[in-house]
């Protein structure tokens, strides 16, 4: 299958090396210059499990894409969601009536600009228990134990969401038809929201936050609001389960070590968030449907402070 | 008069000292040794507008007053709220029937554990807008144009009440007699609620973080929440009044060039703060009330892990 990966960090990267390993005909797609000419001059580096290895990769700047790539069969989303948009407009050219489109962003909130370019029938939501760092330019690392969840956003595209099922576990992604699609990006957007945010505030690692006593009435108050718009839009959510995902994600030996990906973006690396797709889409559904979500709305406007104070770009 | 200061901090520290440059016979309290050593050895240097006076002060620990302190008349409580009860525990027995009290303390809800030493008909309320800083153990310096608001708690006090009012101001603190005590108590909490808070979690001054944009609507909704508990308790704060307070204490050339005292307390000194008794007080008022104040709320939890994350003592 010829899959374009748009959006070639960490995961997308990964992603793109394992579908090539399987034998499919991939092309990653990024804007960040470094990545683009590290992984056309030497090639892209995957680690998994404490062994790496490089492979070489074709990669083009998103700008590039419409003149030098046809017949793309399966394009898989993963910017960062503020960029998402130019990303579509500039590979817009390059999408056939046939070419499968399939969001994996992280957060929520997406489905509005992916169907200006996508149309329904064309168009799978998912999204990916995956983690993955960045070690520098080139060079990516996947954390075992992952799992991807994706469905048709048409009923009539069911075939095509099985097989792109198929492509992704064959390449040992893990992935799953899920009815349920919805309830997995909200039982992700949970765990998102409770670590970014505040790891991010407070810049420390995610067990160093949940190792505090007085950080659980804050995620638990995080995962009610969640809970009452997810209820609000017929998917059910159980409060014990996503506190219990919460202490596993704490864990020291796991995630727990690390820094989220927010503060990675902002505190490390002086980037805009993407609090607005984590805690703001909460906070903006709160307010469409009339249900209190202060919680989430203060750490939204918090980091967009944040952003300011440390000039991010 | 012979008056106590309990407390001898920064603020407790410059009362003193002028109370007893306008002839009082004063007495300082405090536990911490650092201060306590270094006015016994030294005397108290004290600067307002560039000029230090150095000048030998009676100062003594709090277990150390029922031995040596008699006769006091007048009390002024200046402690970190977090010490109020210990302090009046050491020094009830130097407290006689004619001794009044006037508490001082930042914040608000000190009032159930003043009473619990001091019988109504000595006890005053107050507050001020004086601002201080102590620049090393011994040496404190005041901010010139503050003020000092106080009312008697029992109508028949009138008399002590005015009768404290002219030393504080024959001292140069510009005291009056406020019959809306509970108003200028409530409003110096919303400076301290919109600024202590959030400079402390971000690690800036308060112009620094006057200077965002996306400042507004938090400090917009922690003074609402604040004027809504003020109106169930009967008293009136104006909004934009409120607004306009937060803009002037951002002045970069007054208040706005420093870190909140919060700040001090736990970025600069790793103490426990304060925050129990600004942000926190609405909190508790407002689930007592049943109004919801959720801003307060996070910002009281979030200083409480901080203070976790710091170690603070």
């Amino acid at each position: 299958m010829k899959i374009a990966i748009a959006g070639a960090g960490a995961m997308g990267a990964s992603f793109g090396f394992l579908l090539a390993e399987a034998g499919h005909n991939v092309i990653l797609i990024d804007g960040w210059d470094r990545q683009v000419e590290k992984i056309k001059s030497d090639g892209l580096t995957f680690e998994i499990n404490g062994k790496a290895t490089t492979k070489k990769m074709d990669i083009y700047y998103p700008h590039e894409v419409k003149h030098r790539v046809n017949d793309i069969e399966l394009v898989i989303l993963f910017t960062k969601a503020m960029q998402l948009d130019s990303m579509l407009s500039d590979i817009q050219d390059a999408l056939t009536a046939n070419t499968k489109v399939l969001c994996l962003l992280n957060g929520m909130g997406h489905e509005e600009v992916v169907a200006r370019y996508v149309p329904k029938e064309n168009f799978l939501l998912g999204n990916t228990l995956w983690s993955a760092a960045l070690l520098e330019p080139g060079s990516v690392k996947l954390y075992p134990g992952g799992n991807v969840n994706l469905k048709n956003r048409d009923p009539k595209s069911k075939d095509d969401a099985i097989k792109v099922v198929d492509v992704l576990s064959e390449a040992g992604l893990s992935a799953n038809y899920a009815d349920e699609v919805m309830a997995s990006i909200y039982k992700k957007l949970c765990v998102n929201a409770f670590c970014n945010g505040l790891c991010t505030l407070f810049d420390v690692t995610i067990a160093e936050f949940g190792n505090t006593k007085s950080e659980l009435e804050v995620v638990n108050q995080i995962i009610s609001e969640i809970i009452a718009i997810a209820k609000f839009e017929g998917i059910a959510l159980d409060h014990q389960e996503m506190m219990t995902s919460f202490e596993t994600v704490c864990d020291p030996e796991k995630m727990g070590g690390h820094y989220p990906s927010m503060h990675q973006d902002l505190v490390k690396n002086g980037r805009l968030t993407e609090v607005d797709y984590i805690n703001g889409v909460i906070a903006k559904k709160g307010q469409q449907y009339g249900i209190p979500t202060p919680y989430n709305k203060l750490i939204t406007e918090m980091i967009h402070i944040k952003e300011e104070l440390l000039n991010a770009k």
